[in-house]
């Protein structure tokens, strides 16, 4: 059992009728999305044609920030609201599928960003998984 | 000029057509919003009937992560994307109008509960005559 | 190889003398202990003795917040200052032994306490463990 | 009175002895040092010279990282420590003397920098005068 999940299975009041699995599996992915997307911005400004990069970076910054802020939001559970976790998840996903179309561009030139487009690519699918599971 | 028109200002870049000052606004607005948010959080645990405050809390922490990561976003101006910044402006102005709705219904018992209530409504405006000057 | 070891194999620059394996495990523990705290600070408000858990929330929050910007600047490597990494390296340290020690007080009584005071307890040894590697 | 201080004056438990000017004014120039440092990196990012830029890009990151934490850490009195707060403000302090000695080197060439240095310098003053206070 993941972190993340052992958190989940520990929280001392009801879940609702969250998948506890689709949820598990979207927490991770923003964490790692997020933790990638920082390295890559970084991996990006030490390449030589970083000033081809640079909508790279930014977009990579907002990935980042953005996957941060959406793995908090679902480390949440008390006082619930499907809404607001409905909106976040969708601007969860739009980021990361920014993001993976501009990293995927640049996959066959560098390692960091194929490794980061599929990061992307995950959490974007975890997010979408999620927001299906929600009533 | 506050300090985050200067950086508009100074931008070495053609800003396109954006609404500086409304750019602006929206900016402080955001980074205000999430210190109000994060001490409104920290003043409801301290107070005795912190029970029932616990959801306030927990919107108020969302609110902030949601408005940090917001004001971060419009601070970035290479490589814009409009449709990214319209979904995250969207995504916060409804964590505004839910911690500014859920702050409002203690504001007459807890004074911390009524100027959040009144950064967030700021913020909320601040973001959708932003998304209106998006074109 | 995690995704963090796989981003620093990737990384197009030279990484310097530093101790890889290291520092992937520190930038692990940083993101991991992130999401714990968070969620843990989310469970302790659920508690019905949340008014004996105040100082439990707090701490977790401070830690969540450090442990993810310590995560952030280890995933950085170009213009590496070795005397800021250390500097926040200790902060981060610190934090992760605060919270630790506060969870482990609630550890008999809340299961979520006690997973994540043994997850602040890696994120300490694995800062204390890079600075050790730092020359 | 500004917000900062408007949400020290309506906390609702004892302060302790804390200078409330010295916080309030700590607080603010945290925040406006986040959003100044996270634009001046997108601003170096869109010079022409962004490749003899990549350490300030870099030191900006951290620096807006680390004063956003901070920030938060200060915003919060509840279960106050203050070795923990000694710890995080000199982390800041230390970040904000590299970022603003990194610009300071470019602001000649760069207004962008020029501007943020003197930010840096606001904050790094700020955290120092803070830690001064604590007892």
């Amino acid at each position: 059992m993941t972190q993340a999940a052992e958190m989940l299975r520990t929280y001392p009041a009801d879940l609702g009728n969250v998948n506890r699995e689709a949820l598990a599996r979207c927490i991770e992915a923003c964490f790692e999305c997020a933790q990638t997307c920082t390295a890559c911005a970084d991996a990006c400004l030490s390449e030589k044609s970083v000033a081809e990069l640079v909508k790279c970076v930014r977009t990579n910054l907002d990935c980042a920030d953005i996957c941060a802020t959406t793995g908090r939001v679902l480390s949440r559970h008390t006082g619930y609201d499907a809404n607001l976790t409905r909106a976040i998840l969708e601007g969860c996903a739009a980021a990361c599928k920014t993001c993976g179309d501009e990293c995927q561009g640049h996959a066959s030139m560098h390692e960091h960003c194929r490794v980061c487009a599929e990061a992307c690519r995950r959490c974007e699918q975890a997010c979408r998984e999620l927001i299906n599971t929600l009533s």
